[in-house]
């Protein structure tokens, strides 16, 4: 299995943190985003959409980062990244889409690139955007896992699940750009525990292979 | 089974689409967005994330399109929106997951609205920002198409899938900002054989309850 990742994508910090819960060995390749290497023309026929990451398996490649995760559960279901009865799951699912639909897309570096060329953005209204769209997310997903965390330890329940896979990348890019966390006590809680787990701690961007 | 709804929602439509393919009863209850209705103290407890659609079932409310669109098919498995087989499933997955997470959150009202308000935009501004993204996200997706359709009827294989849910509300918002559609001759294709179906024609959002 192979893993083409960049160390600071949040999406590929997902799925190593999958892996790692998940005890699945992988090799990694490295494409630098800064330096354009998902836009060649040998990714794009890799992966249509030229986004990091893909995962190579079974002789086919797969890309975006949540239809990945659902993959790896399907298929490695040990231990498990959601609860089993439907309304649980639904209720988990919501949580890691409010990050990968809500938040996520809108600070991805391409859309910050084209605020920069188009609206002609400056560093300051950047930081302005990134944050802003965290804290507009982070409301809602603070309230659910108010509602759904058993010990503020996890986001649903007492067991980790693919919200927690999706949120600890989420605050590690609200901290880089200094966000104000402090109306999320509970999602600052959840990430602290989920941060002094090995598995969520061997997916860190700075012990990465291509870490700068 | 209630669906908070609005008549022109893209996320909306999606699950009405799947409500409609698996012949399940339901009422409507709308929130004007252009209202801000979706904004209120009421709906918020109902759905912290403040957004549109939420799915009141089983004495719970669900919220984010595709948590639900998994719920519905987990809870009504016939017929399946998703292929049997892992790989197969993560497949259709990444392109509807193109669309939910690269394409319809960067052309949201609310993301509109705030680039009016920071950025200064003006109706071209917006409406060349609403064509970018979508142009963007397409042309993976075309690819993807042409690889996975089995004859341009559907975006995997040769039946109805989560993916085809996703892109027929989405070809309905580029045609109403008139994007240029002459690179996507194949998802334009499925899409043209897909709104022939009653199932889909009967969520458009011209024949809601809530249509202007």
């Amino acid at each position: 299995m192979k893993l083409y990742s960049y160390f600071r994508s949040s999406a590929a910090y997902r799925v190593r943190i999958a892996l790692s819960i998940k005890g699945i060995e992988y090799e990694t390749e490295s494409k630098a985003l800064l330096k354009g290497e998902h836009l060649t023309a040998d990714y794009r026929s890799l992966n249509p959409q030229a986004l990091i990451p893909s995962l190579e398996t079974e002789n086919a490649v797969l890309s975006q980062s949540l239809a990945i995760l659902e993959y790896l559960e399907e298929r490695y279901p040990s231990p498990p990244l959601l609860p089993k009865h439907p309304l649980a799951r639904a209720q988990v699912r919501s949580m890691a889409l409010a990050i990968a639909c809500d938040i996520h897309p809108l600070d991805n570096l391409r859309v910050l690139n084209h605020l920069r060329e188009v609206a002609k953005f400056g560093d300051d209204q950047i930081n302005d955007w990134y944050r802003h769209w965290i804290s507009e997310g982070f409301k809602g997903l603070e309230v659910q896992a108010q509602r759904h965390s058993s010990d503020r330890r996890y986001c649903f329940g007492d067991s980790v699940s693919l919200a927690d896979v999706l949120l600890v990348p989420q605050m590690f890019n609200a901290r880089r750009f200094n966000t104000n966390l402090a109306p999320f006590p509970t999602l600052v809680a959840i990430t602290s525990h989920l941060e002094s787990l090995p598995s969520f701690a061997a997916a860190r961007p700075e012990v990465q292979p291509d870490a700068a």
